[in-house]
């Protein structure tokens, strides 16, 4: 596989170190922290608490020190007995987002097809949604699918190295001002390995699309306080 | 359950809230926001950089407006449907924690003690091992432990869910100056579900001591940064 991989001008700049030294080898620590839209950088906390699921992106381009920001932060998640089992697959072509939308949209007409009871209205109006849905879906210029190796060193911790590293890099993205989200089965994972030529060794966690959002949107509705916590004891 | 749980102030600062003013509605916003010991605030890289796996603690108190602001942080996390299918158990009672201990020390020497060959000398010096193995990883003034409810709204998500909270706390804890690590079978589950008389319904995540470090480990060895990414398709 690996004589495969194009590599880009940023795959190239990092070696073998330890993570305090991670941003600062790649020569970035002093630039490109800020938001590219407000231009301020954020606090930790704001990024916490602005932080949104988004389904629908500007098409503006993420330059490639942004990528490697939000690559290094999920990188630097915690992962059990340091093994580090991540494989994260960028998307940028705009050819093979097209072909992943392509496909999206086509199971789910199969799957409409397949019920009962349809007629030509209905199933022009499913198609009509299913466009519209996976348009504003794969409307982002840069998708990374969070994948572990089932050959890492203790694969019986992936499950939660993986979403520990895919949930550092969505805080990334969205301290540099752009919106994502942890997306799942709305992008059926076995069109992805199809696509994307996904080795059988690699476990998908989730795919995150990247980019700046068409709006940012309102929180949705969270639980109460206390509903959360539990103090010393059952 | 709710009957039983103890209820400290911070518990009653909540209600039901949009995450957007969760902070500010804690009262907290403006304040408690620095690193306890630099008095600094943290940015978020730093504090990507500089989190490490902590197993030792001094015993220092941290303060309730400090955890309220971590649990506020871990709850911010990304959650299938807006489900938040987490409960955080919070212990901060030391003869608890001491509970803890003892339950932990007694099942490794059970094991130690199942083997064969084993010598009084041996068992001494496993015992010994033991005392300084689980003194240190519970010396911390807090632990966390992250739960997700079976009964949830979409539990099938909620191995995504938990973690993501757990990695959010973290991260949160690491930028007031806080070590913490993300500890599975070091502390074994059923012991933790006996001790604090957890309910079937939920499945452990994790358990995360919180406090000041007896000192920052360095960072372990990282692999290459082309080792993570591929670009395009396979």
């Amino acid at each position: 596989m690996r004589e495969n991989q194009k590599r880009r001008g940023f795959l190239k700049t990092g070696t073998a170190v330890g993570a305090g030294l991670l941003l600062s080898n790649l020569g970035i620590a002093g630039e490109n922290k800020t938001n590219p839209v407000s231009g301020e950088e954020m606090s930790i906390w704001d990024v916490f608490e602005k932080r949104r699921s988004v389904r629908k992106f500007k098409s503006t381009r993420v330059p490639e020190t942004h990528i490697e920001k939000i690559l290094d932060a999920a990188r630097s998640a915690p992962t059990a007995g340091n093994q580090q089992p991540w494989k994260f697959l960028v998307i940028q072509d705009k050819s093979k987002i097209e072909e992943l939308k392509k496909e999206c949209i086509a199971k789910s007409m199969e799957r409409a097809k397949s019920k009962k009871d349809q007629t030509a209205e209905k199933l022009k109006e499913k198609e009509d949604k299913a466009n519209t849905y996976y348009g504003d879906y794969l409307s982002a210029p840069v998708y990374v699918i969070v994948l572990t190796d089932k050959e890492s060193k203790y694969p019986s911790y992936n499950h939660h190295d993986g979403p520990l590293a895919a949930g550092y890099l969505i805080l990334a993205a969205r301290a540099l001002g752009y919106g994502t989200v942890f997306c799942t089965d709305s992008i059926p994972e076995d069109i992805t390995s199809k696509v994307f030529n996904i080795p059988d060794k690699y476990v998908r966690i989730c795919i995150i699309p990247i980019g700046i959002p068409d709006k940012w949107p309102e929180s949705p509705e969270k639980m109460k306080w206390d509903e959360f916590v539990v103090n010393d004891s059952f």
